[in-house]
This record gives C-alpha cells, structure tokens and sequence, in this order.
C-alpha cells in the first residue's frame, strides 16, 4: 500500500463519524468514531478535576502472567499507599487494628466516636484490586474512609491473594467474616461494601449466601462492580483510553483477574456476578462516574437488580473514572460519596 | 507540509493515548483519545441492537438559522412521524383527541383500560424535539407510550414554538396547562414527565411553580434533561460521536435551542435548570444512557437533587444514545424503562 492511499484510509477513519453498515450478517454495524481530545470538565471540585486531568494510570498496559509476578508488583504499589495512611487515619479519626476472624486476616476500623444509632451495626469491606492488588492494609482506605465519613465500625477483610490462593479464596474468605458477623450481630444490622473487585465480590458473597441459605443483610453498596469478566459491556469500548484508571478492556486488571481465576469459567456468576439471579439481595446502591470503563457493568448490575425487584439506587458521578469516587477522602465528591452509601445504609439498616 | 509528515501527525493523533499536560495554568491537560470502532453491544435485545447500530441521524450537523426554516424542517419530520401513530395507538390500546386548555392546543391521551387506582391521577406531558420539532401530534408518541404501557390518562402539551413564539412561550403553555390541571386534580395525584426539551421544561416548570407559589405535583419524570444548554457536561465530548442521535454538541439540537431562546441568556435556570435551586422539589425519576451526549446533563441533575433532599431515581440504560428508552414501544427496554416509571409514579403519587 503506498503512503497516500494510507493517509486517505487513516484519514477517514478519522473523520468517518457514519457508520458501517454491515449487511450480511453478524457482526453488526461498527461505529468509527474519530480521535478526540477530552477538555477536563469544569463542573467537578478543583481537586477532582486535578484527579481527571491525570495522565493515564502508570503501567496499565503491564500484563503480568503470573502469581507471583503480581504479588511483587502488589507490593511495590501497597509500600507507597501504606504511607499514605496514618495521615488519612488521623484526618478521619479512625483507629485500625489488625486481627484475624477464623483464621482469616481482617482490620477492624474503628471511628473515635459512633453515634448512637450505629452502634449495633457492622459493615463489612472488601478491598479491590482486580483480586491481586491492595494486600494488607493497603486495602484498608476505602473501609476508613467509610469509618470515618460514616461514623461506622467497619471489618476490612485482608482476604488471600495469588500466589497464595486462587480462585475462590477471595470469596472464601470474605464468606468466613461474613458468616462470623451473623453470629455476633443480627443480620439487618449488617452490611457489606466494597468497590471495584470488592464491588463484585460484594455481589458474589450474595450469591453465596443463597447457595448456603445464610441470611442476608440488610443493605450491600457495590461500588462499579467488576461485574463481567468477560469483555462484555459497552463502556469498555465507549470509554477506552477515556477512563484513566482502568483505560482498557485488555489492561492490568483483565489481566490479574485471569491470573486469579486460574483457568475457571469467566462466566461463572461468582467471577462474573451480573450472569447470577439476583432475586432476594438485599437493598443495594451502586456508585460509577461517566468515564468510569465499567461505567456499563455497574448499571446492567442496577438493571439485574431491578428486574429481580430489587431496591436499588445508581449513583453516577460527573467526569470520574473507575473508582475515582474514593479517591481522596478531602474531596468534596468524595464525601458526597460516601453521604450517599450513609444514608442509605441508615434508611436500610436495622429493619 | 508533505505527505508523509502529515501522516506521521496523523498516525501519532490516532495511536497517541497519553494525556498531554500543560502545566502553565489552565484549560487543564485534555486527554487525547485515539479514533476507535466501537460495535454493537452484544448485552441488550435485537430490536436495541439494530437502533444502536444505526447510522448518524441524518441531517445532524443541519443548523437552521431561523424560526421558519427550524419550522419547514419541523414539518416534514413530523409528517413522518404520525404516519406511524395509528399503528402505534392501536397496539397500544389508546385514543388521542385534540382540544385546547385555556386557549394552548393539547392531546387527550386515553388508555381503553384504566385501572382504578390511576382513576384519579393525571399525568402531563411535554414533548421532546430542541425546542423547536414534533409539532401537532408529531409530538405525542412518548404520551401514547406513557399512557398505554401505564395504564394512566396523559394530556400532552402542543406548545408554541418558533417563528410564533420564542422562549419562554413552551414554559408558558406548560405552565397554563399545569395551572389547569391544579383546579381539577389533587396536586399530589400530578406528575408531569417528557423527554430531552421536553426534560428541561419538565425542571423549568418546577422552577417556574416555585417563583408563582403553585403546589407542586406528586412526582416527576424527567427524562435525559436538556438540562444546561452551555454546552458544559463532560458527556458533550465523551459521547461526541458517539452518540446516534445528537451527535455533536455543536449539531442540529443546540442550533435549535439557539434560534428558540432568542438572545436569551443561555444560562438562565429557566434554559439550563441544572443551574436553578431545586430545594422543594418532588420526588424525580431521571432516565439516559451510556451513550447518551447529555448522560452528564442527567447525572448533573441527579446530583443537584440529590443535594437539595429530593428523593431522586436514575436510571442508565446499557449502549443507548439520546432518548433511546422511548424510540419503539415494542422493544423490551421501552417497556422497562416506562415500567419503572410507572412503578415509581405508583410509589409517589396521592401522598
């Protein structure tokens, strides 16, 4: 092909904004879409809009294959989020100890002072990380953040990882908490939160729950959940290179969630939760942001919820991508965030 | 410049995916997107798919200048429409006839059945279309829909448009219709709901009610809100393109909303009600799509009624563009969509 001809092809794929029509079957017509440039938007907080204007996230394009090769890379980025810590701990005047429930790992977050009303309820945090980021109290900002803007008691479970564990040890361990809690506190009073893979883990402990005929709590909040591991889901073309947290369908997280499921069906509801029935989940509000890749996977989760006859509220937030919500506990979105998940775990909880 | 240097230039627009930043003050880095091919969602029914995977509306980058050109367009749009009505009505199971409210046209919009609990309520509709399209009964598909797939009596608003009228005279003949419907019904057995324009007016009434005093209805639907016509919202770039109905923020929608506001401010409340107080009220169900070019003009909404302690629902639909939840009433996601409407007009009114 000589160079001209390729400068006409490049070209209109550029500026070809119709579409092309396939006729003759599946697959069908492809939307061309032309390069763009992305303003930051002016309608979100300076400091969000700081956190948009972010160039994409460092390595997203690193497909490690191995366990072991996670599990460095984990660490390396847990070491600079552990410092950031106590400065977040003592913003938020939360106290975090390490413990362990039934041989599971946990930090038990604890806010200086609970209001009354909350002091017979317990929440349960599942971190994210696409199942192989975040290990030990690396994952512990979202459950203090939750502490502290919410004035709950919060159980972070610090549940295995690759090498250690595959597939289902996550979901493993959180059940063990889970099944712990309903023995100390009424299960109405309980609620279990998590954002990203802690967002589907959230909904696979549900899903659990109903195979074991365990009792379920009294609300979930699912945070843009990692809902379908499969590659389906149009945000994950729609918002391609635009989310500068995940950024790609075939980036790290796709990637260490293969490692972690360790040749298991991706389809399975319990790695992919949108696929489970839904009917008798809790009451469960589910946060994203317009540039969020699973921005797509959060509501077909909200509408799975709601065709089970599900409450369920959807929470989009302006201009962020994946988990940017709980970014920075000083932001005002942030808190607005978590007032959300406050009050609705208030109007849900203890009935 | 020479060719090959041009498509290096061009090659780099596509291919690059870091963001660019400039640090020497604002605008604020912008994120350059590469051009991408975006195909049919896989996760939605047929009948979406082929909605979906439909070209660019044809005509969107036709920016009319005057009322009497928006008008002779207006026109031969609307002739297309009605065509299709009748069919419509009869599998819907609903009788349409013309009338006027103090001196504004309206469509009664009758279900054959209504059940008994919806005996005494009554919803008003105000029409989509920029202001300035689906003129006479062109406008009351999203009526027959309403009123057939939930079993409720609708009046649809036949407001002034240009060259007869400029703004406010939509917001004015919503209103006399409102006002209206205040002598004859409880107020709490209201709800007024509409789509695009027909969303902004839906919030502007509400504004406009505030200013004279008026009760408020029981419950409102506004649906994907043309709710700040700056052209500020993220999904205004984000979905540029994307999006198969708007297209653009700069396309034919906000010409026409340019030649109805008249010199207007653009920013006014009662224009973008994203800007106005929403202190007081009713409760509110917001409906849009991943697609949609004013997702972030719903979402914004969503917010501002959220933070003035409005009981507020949104909805996202996978994959869909502007509107699409109201396109065919024969799809499976119309039915959900006015399904949750309905559910939540059952929830909200005669309270």
């Amino acid at each position: 092909m000589n160079v001209a001809r390729l400068l006409v092809l490049v070209l209109f794929a550029m500026a070809g904004c119709r579409c092309i029509a396939q006729t003759s079957g599946p697959p069908l017509a492809v939307r061309q879409v032309p390069a763009k440039s992305l303003p930051v938007p002016t309608d979100v907080s300076p400091g969000m809009q700081a956190v948009i204007a972010a160039p994409l996230r460092t390595g997203w394009d690193v497909l490690w294959k191995t366990g072991g090769e996670w599990r460095a890379a984990a660490n390396d980025a847990a070491a600079k989020t552990i410092e950031t810590l106590p400065a977040m701990r003592e913003r938020l005047h939360v106290t975090v100890k390490p413990s362990t429930i039934n041989g599971v790992k946990v930090y038990v977050v604890t806010p200086d002072a609970i209001p009354t009303e909350h002091r017979d309820k317990l929440l349960i945090h599942v971190h994210g990380g696409c199942y192989e980021l975040s290990p030990g109290e690396a994952g512990t900002p979202e459950a203090i953040m939750m502490a502290g803007l919410g004035h709950f008691k919060v159980i972070s479970v610090d549940y295995r990882m690759p090498p250690d564990a595959y597939f289902p040890s996550a979901l493993d361990d959180a059940m063990t908490v889970y099944e712990a809690a309903l023995k100390t506190s009424n299960p109405k009073n309980v609620a279990v939160f998590g954002t990203s893979a802690g967002g589907a883990l959230v909904l696979e402990m549900m899903l659990r729950a109903k195979q074991l005929g365990l009792k379920m709590p009294g609300a979930i909040a699912p945070g843009t959940p990692m809902s379908d591991v499969t590659k389906t889901g149009d945000s994950f073309y729609t918002n391609e290179m635009v989310d500068n947290v995940l950024v790609s369908r075939d980036g790290f997280c796709d990637a260490a969630t293969t490692v972690y499921a360790h040749g298991h069906d991706l389809k399975d509801p319990l790695l992919s939760p949108v696929y489970g029935d839904m009917h008798g989940f809790p009451p469960a509000i589910l946060s994203t942001g317009t540039r969020d890749l699973l921005l797509s996977n959060t509501v077909r989760v909200h509408r799975r919820l709601r065709q089970a006859g599900v409450e369920a509220e959807l929470e989009v937030y302006e201009g962020q991508s994946h988990a940017q919500y709980s970014r920075d506990d000083r932001l005002p979105e942030t808190k607005e965030a978590f007032g959300e998940i406050t009050a609705f775990f208030d109007k849900h909880l203890g009935h």
